[in-house]
């Protein structure tokens, strides 16, 4: 069972009181450059810095008293780690957050100040993966996949709810792709509300499984995933695949390079401070004028957390 | 005869279609650090990316048919060329902008983007006056100061007009001061609307003649100010001076190590960019707590033109 528009409206209301109901910004510059008339909803802005309090908060608010007093868990290189945090954090729960050696300082830093406790591995999925089962078995938690759940998957499909409400006849609705769950909640919604819309997805090029995995009919994870959008390494999982083949129409990738323009765009034009990961469907937009002009396109702008110590703009 | 709240009033009628009615955003991290509760009206989403649109479009709108034909002129370090540079461009006038060569590259870009002449000149005062003079003497345009113009402070007043008529019963309203003109008109329409609310600046330590001017009781020009607020380094003028002298309670003056502190921390929690110049006030804030504390404070951020290759944050 997939989840349904009925559950993404469930968790709309389920998690209203731990969420910002964030705006939805235009540019005029942006527009001129691209040809199309782009809405970007503004989960940059969102509690814990993006879009993933939306799914974290849906699952939190989910559990049992008995499972909320042993509390929750995961692996995450970094917002789905601050956001369970965070949603943990707002209803008096425990949470333990599995993070790579690697992981922006930033990130680490904002977890902890959200009170989880941070457990550290390697860098690699089965470090990752090891830990956690550790962590489960030792405390109860209950682990909360990033992306592969179907509360997650719902939970982020409110940001194109509360889109598509505010603006409406969108000709396109696009996001960025890694494990998948954003993509999946948006398409799900988009589906429902718009359904004439075009669904289209964004992706690294140093991180393709998506557009692979479409291409082959089957999922083909990532293997070495390398890409500045470093929220978007992960491999689609089992639930967010068959959404992700049956209602997205097409996958663009971009690379770094086409990234970091996009981002510094959104930067130098609109003002708002967006992460790397977060730009994607920008490129895309500018990688294919000719599939956008004229059209009206909204863009879930997914994530603002960097680390301002490390940005990727040099002289150009 | 200063401008009246009538004049900002007549501004705000005027200018409306040239200008963004920009967010005021709150931040609760920030209150929780400051313990105040602060209403950020975000100038820097105004058009060319500072409140100085205001000011630069009451100017370009008050003049007469034949004075458009001839053009405008002024000299700035940035913000005020490019507000107007584009304010003259929205009317179809010329715009002449005498810019330092050491102004940052991206605020040169944006002026020639908005279709204005630059006259490059060394970055003195006096070198500044003399190109300008030669600039109006070749063209006939007409010189529209960057702060001590009645226009031009009326302008900039119609920013606190619309944070105020957003949110009611503000006890303190701040603003940074450079030449006076956005405090200036600042403090005109706050006397008029909100008579209880004090009126503070923020000035950098390195540029702190509005500071010196107001313990003298008369105009003490900076000579070498220094500061990383370089929309900050002008002295007061000779209709600025008397505005401030009489409705501004006190400037705060901070060092450059707490404005990167208070733009860092807006960056971080609010995910929107803001330069050096606009977190003075804040800085304000942050350095005397007690004075603030429990208090509703509006706060004009004002302006968002930083060069992205040359950002003043390191390890911390």
């Amino acid at each position: 069972m997939r989840p349904t528009f009925e559950n993404i409206q469930e968790a709309a209301n389920r998690i209203a009181p731990l969420i910002h109901h964030t705006p939805v910004l235009t540019c005029q510059s942006i527009d001129r450059i691209s040809g199309a008339q782009i809405f970007f909803k503004c989960e940059n802005f969102q509690k814990a810095g993006a879009f993933k309090m939306r799914g974290a908060a849906n699952a939190v608010l989910s559990l049992s008293e008995d499972e909320l007093d042993r509390g929750v868990a995961t692996h995450s290189s970094g917002n789905h780690g601050q956001a369970l945090a965070k949603a943990a954090q707002s209803v008096g729960a425990k949470a333990y957050i599995v993070m790579p050696e690697t992981a922006p300082i930033v990130k680490q830093k904002a977890v902890a100040e959200y009170g989880a406790e941070i457990v550290m591995c390697k860098p690699t999925l089965q470090a990752r993966e090891d830990t956690l089962a550790e962590v489960v078995k030792r405390t109860g938690a209950t682990f909360i996949h990033p992306y592969n759940d179907d509360r997650v998957i719902s939970g982020q499909g409110t940001a194109a709810l509360e889109l598509i409400n505010e603006i409406s006849a969108l000709d396109v609705v696009m996001a960025p792709v890694g494990g998948g769950g954003l993509l999946s909640g948006t398409a799900i919604t988009t589906c429902a509300c718009l359904p004439n819309a075009r669904i289209i997805a964004g992706e690294p090029k140093g991180a393709d499984d998506a557009y692979r995995s479409l291409q082959a009919g089957e999922i083909i994870p990532s293997e070495s995933p390398d890409t500045i959008a470093d929220g978007l390494l992960t491999s689609l999982g089992s639930k967010t695949f068959p959404i992700i083949r049956d209602l997205v129409e097409e996958i663009i990738t971009v690379d770094d390079d086409e990234i970091v323009a996009a981002m510094r765009l959104i930067w130098e034009r609109m003002k708002i401070i967006i992460e790397p990961s977060c730009a994607v469907p920008l490129a895309a937009v500018l990688q294919r004028k000719d599939h956008f002009i004229g059209k009206r396109v909204g863009i879930i702008l997914t994530g603002g957390n960097v680390d301002l110590e490390k940005l990727p703009f040099s002289s150009m």
